[in-house]
């Protein structure tokens, strides 16, 4: 996530009332988690484990809560709480701005694109040309939906991400400013719910077709021309490659890849990353054939045991 | 589906831009899909593999990519494209209709029914006597709801069938033209989806019970006094017959039977047909008392393993 | 649920034309299902597999289908249907209210609350202070919601218990007449579905946080700090005790409990109660560490099958 314009390092200190180290005018970009920073991006981190991979990361300023050495070309924010301070600069940069009207004056939307009655278009969003958008489907604020794309009645396009930071009194919500991408041609099942990225971009690249119900966590990209069945649930930061196929009722963790051209049998679960052009089943999921035949074995095991009472 | 009013070969041909193989005046009734189709209808196929089915079945009509020898008392239509032709019929004879008004004026709701807000109803809709529709509900155009019909929030109903060709440029997806119809006593949770048939219908019979969150696909039936538990999702074409019952999470793959008063145990998942009146467990599901004792039997594999390393 | 004001057993009994036994104007506070009925409410019971538990059970008045003694203290109401009956009296004392305004006139929203487009809002809730309730929420009647909530697009609070008596003609329902109560500083995520209690509450405690697309059944209780992923859905009846936590696509049947802070891994189905501060897998759901022991031992069947034939 970009500022809309450029910051200053003193600046962003005052925001969040941290000290600083580097020259007051350095020029700080954007701010973003450590998976998606770029170079003139802030990241944060608040635990010693994580400080050299923030440190050696393409962020140039980095919110942390030890005075450490800065990095050569880099600056640091010092606070006592990063994570409610990177908090406090999302709120501040892309703060929540609530609806007095079912489709926001600023929503710009294409030629030839129907919207049916009862739906919900936040503030910012960008929906392109001849796309067919169902009755109640609600898409918050500041998505981006490209050319012939249809989303069924009930869909959500850009819930929070799920992210919370288990603290002593509650847990607290990392607040999400990212958004979501949806590319041309994809078509968007009834009921699903797509989360918007934390600070980077939830994606659904052209020509994706996705069933009813399906759930995608924060921050995941699926490929071009995957299929994806209902019931599918997806988590944060995972990568689905182009042209995967995922049955049914498929559940797959955060921050794994799965290859191009695999194929995930239904009501899998997926806990790896996995290998493109291959077909998996099971929970946890492993190469069909092999699980199979783990099966066609199982059902032996009582011949097994038959065979050692006569032998014993 | 039929037609409004039956057309003639001459005029089905010219709509398409194909040439035919029968009278001019041959008469056309209507179009399905080859699993519903009936006598006067069209049907396409588009595969060597199944032109003998299409020419056997029921069509009278067959929208077919070679010139074949013509089965008797029928008619052909000759495209290079049948999967595009069979599209431009139903865009023809069930053009999508948009709305201005979230309960459209062509809707018919009888006596007693009681629709909640921000409900969207539309063309051509029929609602029988003292339902009762949730605030939130999508009904999308040409569904049928009978009497005594309770629609919990959020469901939709009618969205298009998950059904697409894969061409080498994108997913082609086959238009839904046909209908959900949904009988008297029959009450559905909030947040389920039920899409429409493609030509056919999506049936769900007299006094079915469906809790929330539940995926029907397209063409598929449940049938009467069927008890169907949360979060479970039914492929499309799936006959369910009377009184089953499905427990939570439960899927069940495309074109299989579930055969009468069968039970399913929750978070089963059905890859082949079942016959009624047991009960069944498991994913893939077996009948639930072999699978019970299949999953004793595997406790026992670690006792199993000890006592062939103290043998060998 | 209590009545508004006290009923004598003569106003109650009229109310459904049963017979009674005890004083005419033993006063009647409420009625309640067994497992939540408190003294000076009436419970039905129409099985006499249950009748002791009913007359032994706290409540002060016993709807029953025989006329059986009558314990001290209490008093009887005697129906040739108790379950019919009780519907009668849910019927009469909390009638449906139809809705012709998205929010009713009747709902209290408290300082500071958003209600974004397009929210249904019904009879008679509650709803705190600086709550943010995002487009196309149905928030059925009598709903009670603290402070601090976040409600995302198209959940559903408030739908009826899935709950049904087997009848020859029919499944017939036993009508909710009961609340949801969500407590402070609760984040429910998109298309999310929470039932109404059958005469009870269903409660989400103070600091619980739910992704997407859970369900949770009627007059279940959600414990503090619990932390649910999306797809899991949770029956009616059952208990989450304090700060649990449950991954994706996990089951939870009716009735049990779960014990604090247990954690159920993703995809695992729980027939029966679990203790608490364990981590659980499987479906069933077995303790994790067992259940991996369990699979890992799986994989050595194959060779246990060939070390068989070679030695037989």
């Amino acid at each position: 996530m970009k500022f809309p314009k450029a910051q200053t390092l003193q600046e962003i200190a005052n925001l969040i009332e941290a000290e600083f180290v580097g020259s007051p005018d350095f020029p700080v970009l954007g701010m973003n988690e450590i998976h998606v920073v770029e170079e003139g991006d802030i990241v944060f981190v608040d635990h010693p484990k994580y400080y050299d991979k923030a440190l050696e990361s393409k962020a140039t300023i980095v919110l942390i809560n030890k005075r450490v050495d800065c990095p050569k070309g880099k600056a640091l924010l010092i606070s006592d709480d990063p994570f409610r301070d990177f908090n406090k600069l999302t709120l501040h940069f892309k703060p929540f701005e609530s609806s007095n009207t079912s489709i926001a004056k600023t929503a710009e939307i294409g030629e030839g694109t129907i919207i049916q009655p009862n739906v919900f278009i936040g503030n910012h969003v960008k929906i392109g040309k001849n796309c067919l958008i169902h009755p109640n489907v609600s898409i918050y604020d500041h998505c981006v939906i490209g050319d012939n794309v249809t989303i069924h009645a009930g869909t959500v396009l850009g819930a929070d991400a799920f992210y919370y930071k288990n603290r002593p009194d509650g847990f607290d919500k990392l607040i999400s400013g990212g958004r979501i991408v949806i590319e041309n041609n994809v078509d968007i099942g009834a009921s699903c719910t797509i989360d918007r990225g934390v600070t980077g971009d939830t994606t659904i690249k052209e020509g994706a077709k996705l069933d009813n119900q399906i759930q995608i966590g924060h921050d995941t990209v699926i490929g071009k021309k995957c299929l994806i069945a209902s019931h599918t649930g997806i988590a944060g930061c995972t990568i689905i490659e182009d042209e995967v196929t995922l049955w049914g009722q498929v559940g797959i963790t955060s921050g794994v890849t799965i290859g191009k051209k695999a194929v995930i049998l239904a009501q899998s679960g997926v806990s790896k990353s996995l290998e493109g052009g291959k077909t998996y089943f099971g929970s946890p999921a492993e190469e069909a054939r092999a699980k199979m035949k783990e099966m066609a074995s199982i059902r032996k095991v009582p011949f097994l045991l038959e065979k050692f009472k006569k032998n014993s």
